[in-house]
């Protein structure tokens, strides 16, 4: 192997398939990202073994070949290298990295040792900005939980359209995107979503693989292959006491009152009636209240609320006016925005 | 108490003493502020003991008064308030925090409760920007060593002008200061150093205490009560073969070259010849090599460092040239730059 690349691509592409290395790994291969310098193309690949993420960068290639390098190191050289041009040398079993005046000589790994996730086979295929519409549920999701299948994004064709789901059994957010065939329901896991490409995307899927072709970056993943839950049936239908508030006015009253909580629940109690919403919330240290104007017609209700789930569904929403749908104190709130496409479901919490 | 005051000044006199508090106190008191209104004025003092930080506000006092209260949560509201004004009211043993539509009630302590640190009296009092000179040498300090006086700054009046001086036993930085008169040696701790005001000061001192009266904050300090080594001693005076190079490369070139190791002591070796600097780093995974043009026209010499300290050294000179001065390969290295008020000493490190 013997190239020529400029510092800028090289190092774009390092940074954006470096996302899925794990930063410990016991597999050492897992560390490395592999090299493959063919015609006038350097392509480099980084694997988790659940993800791989592959980016192709011009280069002017004296000699073909491959090879594995440690993923960190070779970014950081990449970063720092002294001049616009590096020139990648296999040097026996080195990597020979020369920029200016400086030369680099590192260790390697063998380009066969890297791992492959076997033949793609898709059943479907479509275009959209899956990572907007993934990202736009995606803080609702589970992490960590027992319950796999909720650490991922349901990604499903209903009536045509992409809708994406993601829930973590104390909220839900529910997101419809652009036209897409038929597919069965698939769960993209929650690492895959934050590595997606941005912008208008290639989306292939399979029910065990979805592979998505950006600009810059291609990412293939796994899938958890589990059924998710009914979610339909936990968001309300019938919750007709609405109340509607600027999105930031919200925002910036429950985030105020919280400062006096000190639980990590951190919630907040909603006093709804004609005209306003009383936020409070108290603790050992001290007790604190803020309004905020409404429109609201109905009786007056008490609810209360997660103030950091409340804050994440309203940052999912754009500026201006949001809803809150309710029926009573401990049923399910829905929450929409101006934008129909999107709505939310909040538990109640018990507050004192 | 009952007063008045503007959103702004209440969170710059909070921010101002807060960086005093400890984050985990099991002292209650101590994670909280004093606050004392008199007259036109709102005076907030913070402890840990061994400094005292106070900051005085412009406000509108109805009843003058003192009390304690938390200093994170009495500076998030603060910030968070929603008006510009803010009407601070005690109310039986609450704090009353009222701003737009929002109204806090918080848990005090009583203001007699708050621990003082006795009467000031000083030996000598002069006039310089102490944050300045302090921190110019200051990365050279212990760290929770043991030989508790390496952890902080000396200061000392010598031949009519100011001294700094830190060293941990690697390093040392040395920097000279305005006229000041003469006081017996005094060693400031490493926090005292960190939250000085900046710009002219007007600093008094004594052997067991150090005030600094900024233009928003007067700090006074507890300080080393210990004799500071014998550290002229240590500074060579003989070191004639210099090699002067340019700040800014040097740093980028033993950066980069570091990059390749993985020990803690991040060991650069600097191999010097007539015209140029090499310098080299090894580890298990790999070797580099990078040069630097240099002025240097004695016998070559090789040289060891910790490139983490020839950094910090180097980002505590101006840019633009600066001299290493060598002796042999096993004794300290005298680093100087463009202004003659600061000098530095690096011991040598054995490199692979």
């Amino acid at each position: 192997m013997h190239l020529t690349i400029s510092r800028a691509e090289l190092s774009r592409v390092i940074s954006a398939v470096s996302r899925v290395v794990e930063s410990r790994n016991i597999i050492e291969i897992l560390s490395n990202l592999r090299l493959v310098a063919t015609d006038d193309t350097l392509t480099v690949t980084a694997t988790d073994l659940a993800i791989v993420a592959e980016a192709k960068a011009p280069a002017t290639v004296a000699a073909a070949g491959s090879v594995c390098v440690d993923a960190k190191l070779f970014g950081d050289i990449a970063k720092k290298a002294g001049a616009s041009e590096i020139i990648l040398l296999l040097d026996d079993d080195k990597l020979v990295v020369k920029s200016g005046r400086s030369r680099f000589s590192l260790r390697t790994l063998p380009a066969a040792d890297f791992p492959s996730m076997g033949a793609d086979s898709f059943n479907a295929e479509f275009e959209t900005d899956i990572a907007d519409l993934l990202s736009s549920v995606a803080f609702a999701a589970g992490t960590n939980d027992i319950r796999e299948m909720l650490n991922g994004v349901l990604l499903r064709s209903k009536a045509g359209k992409l809708v994406a789901v993601a829930t973590d059994g104390h909220r839900l957010a529910r997101s419809q995107g652009d036209e897409a065939p038929s597919f069965d329901d698939i769960i993209i896991p929650n690492k895959a979503v934050s590595v997606m490409p941005k912008g208008t995307t290639i989306v292939s899927v399979s029910p065990e693989k979805m592979r998505v072709i950006g600009e810059d970056i291609t990412i293939t993943t796994k899938l958890i292959g589990m059924e998710y839950p009914d979610y339909e049936r936990v968001i309300p239908q019938h919750n007709d006491k609405v109340v509607a508030v600027n999105r930031d006015e919200m925002m910036r009253a429950a985030d105020r009152v919280v400062t006096v909580s000190s639980e990590k629940s951190k919630g907040v109690r909603l006093s709804i009636a004609s005209g306003a919403i009383q936020f409070s919330a108290r603790s050992d240290a001290g007790e604190a209240a803020d309004e905020v104007a409404a429109d609201y017609s109905g009786e007056p209700i008490d609810y209360g609320l997660n103030s950091l789930y409340l804050r994440d569904m309203l940052a999912a929403l754009p500026p201006g006016k949001v809803k809150l749908a309710l029926s009573e104190s401990n049923s399910p709130a829905v929450v929409t925005g101006e934008n129909d496409n999107w709505d939310g479901v909040l538990m109640p919490l018990r507050v004192n």
